[in-house]
Order: C-alpha cells, then structure tokens, then sequence
C-alpha cells in the first residue's frame, strides 16, 4: 500500500488532459469599489457552480480586487524592494490576499469541494516578476489525491528585485502549460471582449469566438475595453495567457457574474462569453 | 544596485548566530477547551512583548490549539491517506490552521512588526511524517529583508503516507538547526518542566536548569505532567527539541500566558521557566 500510494501520488499524468484552470476575477470576488471588501453573495454563487458543475481535474486562481490591489499601488510593491518603508506594505498585501483567500476556500469547503489554500509566496519565487518554477508548489499530488488547489495573485519574493507581484493571470498562463490543462476558463465581470469599448461606442459587438491570430491584430482595440489595474486591465490578462492559448489551449472568457454562467463554462456548455483558440 | 540587492537577500549568514526561534503553543494562542477559539487577548499581548522586545532575527511558529488539533484528530490525518472521506479532513486541518495564523500575523502587524505568513504546506512535503527539507520556504530571503516569518503546525503533503501533521515543534527545531539560531523560546501554559506533575504531586520542584543528559534522565518523570496532545504533550515537544538543544542550542520555557515573560526571556532576562542547554 504504501508503495502504490506513493507511485499513485507523484504521478505526473492523472491530471494532463482533463484539468480546467479557473480563474475568479478579483472584480467578481471583490466589491472594487471599496476597500478589503469581498463580495460574498459572489463567492457563495461561484462556489455553488464549481460544486455543481464537479469537474474532476481543477485549479482555482482567484484575483486580489479591493484586497490586493490599493495596498500593493500604494506600497509600489511591482517595482521591487526600494525602500524599508515598503517591506510593511509587502507583508500587508500578502495578509489581505490571505484573508481574501480564506473566504473563497471556506465558500468552496462549505459546498463540499476538498480546495486546498496553496500560498504562492510559500512555494514561488519569481525572477524579476516572472514565474520560474512551480515545482515545490506540489499541485500534481494534490490533484492526484482529489483536490482543488486554490491559488491567487499575491506578493512574493523576487530573485532580483527582493519583491514582486505575481499576477493571478501570470499563474493561470503557466499552471495551465505546466500540467497540460484542457481548458482555461477566466470569469471576470464582463461579458467578454468586444469589438470596441461597449461603454463607450454603441457599435461595439461582442466577440464569440476567435483566434489566437485575429486577437493579436484587434489587441489594440481591446487595449481601451476596461481600467487598468496593477496586473493589467483586459489587454495585460490577455497577453499573459497568450502563451498558453498558443500551446493549444483554448480560454474562455465569461462573466462569473451572472448566474449560471460559470456553471455553463465549466459544463462546455453555450454561453455568452469569448472563446480564444490557438487556430 | 540590483546586483547588490540579489546578494545582501541571498547572503545565507546574516542571520546565523543572532537568530531567535519562538514557539507560542497552540495552549497559550488559543482556548484548548473550545473549538476554534483564539485567545485573543493573549495574542495581543504576546505581539505586544515581541515589538517591545525587537529582536534582530526572529522567527515564530505557533501551534494549533483548539484550530488544528480537533479537525486533525477527528480525521485521523497523522495517519496518513487511508481512505477518501479524510481529505475533507485534510482540507479542513489546514484551513483551521490558516484561519488562526491570520489572527496572530494580524495582531503583529498592528505591533509594526513585519511579520510574513509562510506556509509549511506550501513550501514542505514531508517524508513519513519528517521534514526533509526547509529550502523551499525562502526563510534566508525574507530574514535578510527584514521580515518575521510566521510558520505553525500544518497539515501537510507526505511522500510516503500521502499526507501528515507536521508539527510546530518539529518545524521549531529544523529552524533553529537549519538557521543557526542563538536561542530557543518555547512559549507553553505552564512554568517549565518540574521534578513531578505539579498539579498531583505537591513536593513537584520547578527546574530553571536542566542539562540534556539530566533531562534525558528524568524523561520518565516529565512523561506524565502533561495530558497529551496529537503532536504530542510535554514530552513530545522536548524530544522533538532534543536534536537542537544537542547541536547547542539553548532552550528556555516560560509560561507565555503571563504577562512579561514572553518579553523577559526575549531580552534574555531572569525570567521564571526552565532552560535546557547542551551541557
């Protein structure tokens, strides 16, 4: 038993193939607009899809919204260790993605997901904002044993520049090509992209499928469809997943937002929304 | 400036020598009696002890009390993966684990200290139950920053038994090994170790000094002051804190219940508790 356990646990393909890599949007998960303030009608919504929709092979990347966001701006953790002032706000930025983590997981627990918090600043360091290696965040054995790493956008330490912030998206893009996901699912609080800023221009048509090649020709036009923040608005999580939808794995986007929608996506069901392939 | 920057955090010696491990156990942290309930005055005054007292280089591991050892017991996790039912358990452990680390960073925070949550089973796989390695924990990077790192008692992964309860006492001695630390100060409910169970034997003396080859002698009589735990009583802290104390590092035990002394044996002050040392 305990060799075949063992055999069983470190087993590198069970997942390959069959895993979905979700990320939650820190603007659906969060109230934006307010300070460390969660959205938890969201979250409970959200949790209750995932549970529903039982997908065998998942990872969870959720973004840092009102928690994350105004203390990393505000300490400038992006631009590295410049300052002692600033190693307060690293450890404060670290301490509300946890907080804002422990309501996603509890939520997920509360619906009867086996999630498992895996804490990016514990098992990654990056390279001047860059991922190199996923290696001890241990995801292939807790997949193996049937559970739901649950990741997210968080202060780490930097090889080069002491800290940095790694962007929830960044870890999708490379989870994903890591453990050769199926499918990216990203549900943020859009219906997708458009063709132009639907809040600004009301030709703007939502775009239901397209292509790897077609994007990068229309990225300028996507660059103006939301704020930025400090991962990057639409065009900086588009660019950070280009690497993994160009290994052939197809992302959609949805509004996570609205009911039933997430549940849709992980089903392969229709649903509003933009699915990006490689061809 | 970057170049510089890469060695001064990589350095792996600025530490050694001046480094302090503190445990707070899981007794004085939470309230053992009922499930889930911090201590929250005593965690306040212990953030309050250790700002009072900066310490260079510190690095504290808390137990889990009332979060992590009800959950852990009920699914039997230091045994390992015996069965599916018990990776909710697992789950669990390590949420409840999570939720208390987050009452004792934030309490240090609010004391300006730059305390850092690293997570044990995010950085450590465990080997039958035995840490085999630290390196993946960035310990080096965030002392030579100036951060406190936060660890404790964990659920964690294992290679042989799928998973394990690594305890705070275990992580406590690898630290200070590991590290090179100065001293350890173990924080527990009571004062010291004593010649019998003080609280069924009034002739019980309070030792305040103890070499090891005593201590190794008397162990049968320490065996029973304590009722066990699943990390283990008395006894199992200080077996765990044998390896330490044999490569020469000095342990004091105080009551960190009590105003003043968490602080007092930070200082290296007359303190009442009991100091283990090597000869």
């Amino acid at each position: 038993m305990p060799g075949e356990l063992k055999t069983e646990l470190k087993s590198k393909s069970r997942a390959e193939g069959k895993l979905v890599v979700l990320k939650l949007g820190g603007s659906v998960v969060t109230r934006k607009e307010k300070r460390m303030t969660p959205n938890l009608e969201a979250i409970k919504m959200l949790a209750q899809e995932v549970a529903q929709a039982d997908v065998e092979y998942l990872i969870i990347v959720h973004g840092g919204g009102s928690f994350g966001h105004p203390l990393a701006e505000q300490y400038r953790i992006k631009e590295g260790f410049k300052e002692r002032s600033q190693i307060e706000g690293f450890s404060k930025t670290h301490q509300a993605m946890l907080e804002l983590n422990k309501l996603v997981v509890d939520a997920l627990i509360q619906h009867n997901i086996a999630a498992f918090s895996v804490i990016p600043s514990s098992c990654i360091v990056t390279k001047a904002g860059r991922i190199e290696s996923l290696d001890n965040c241990q995801i292939d054995m807790l997949l193996n044993m049937g559970l739901v790493p649950v990741l997210f956008g968080d202060a780490v330490l930097d090889e080069d520049q002491g800290f940095a912030i790694l962007s929830g998206d960044q870890l999708v893009a490379v989870l994903a090509r890591s453990f050769k996901a199926s499918r990216i699912i990203l549900g943020v609080d859009v219906d997708g992209l458009y063709t132009a800023d639907p809040k600004a221009h009301s030709i703007a048509q939502p775009i239901t499928h397209i292509t790897l090649a077609d994007l990068k020709s229309r990225i300028s036009a996507i660059e103006q469809t939301r704020v930025t923040d400090v991962t990057g608005g639409m065009l900086g999580k588009i660019l950070e997943l280009m690497p993994a939808i160009g290994a052939g794995i197809p992302t959609m986007i949805v509004n996570a937002g609205k009911r039933g929608n997430l549940y849709k996506a992980l089903k392969e069901q229709e649903v509003p929304g933009t699915l990006i392939t490689k061809e």
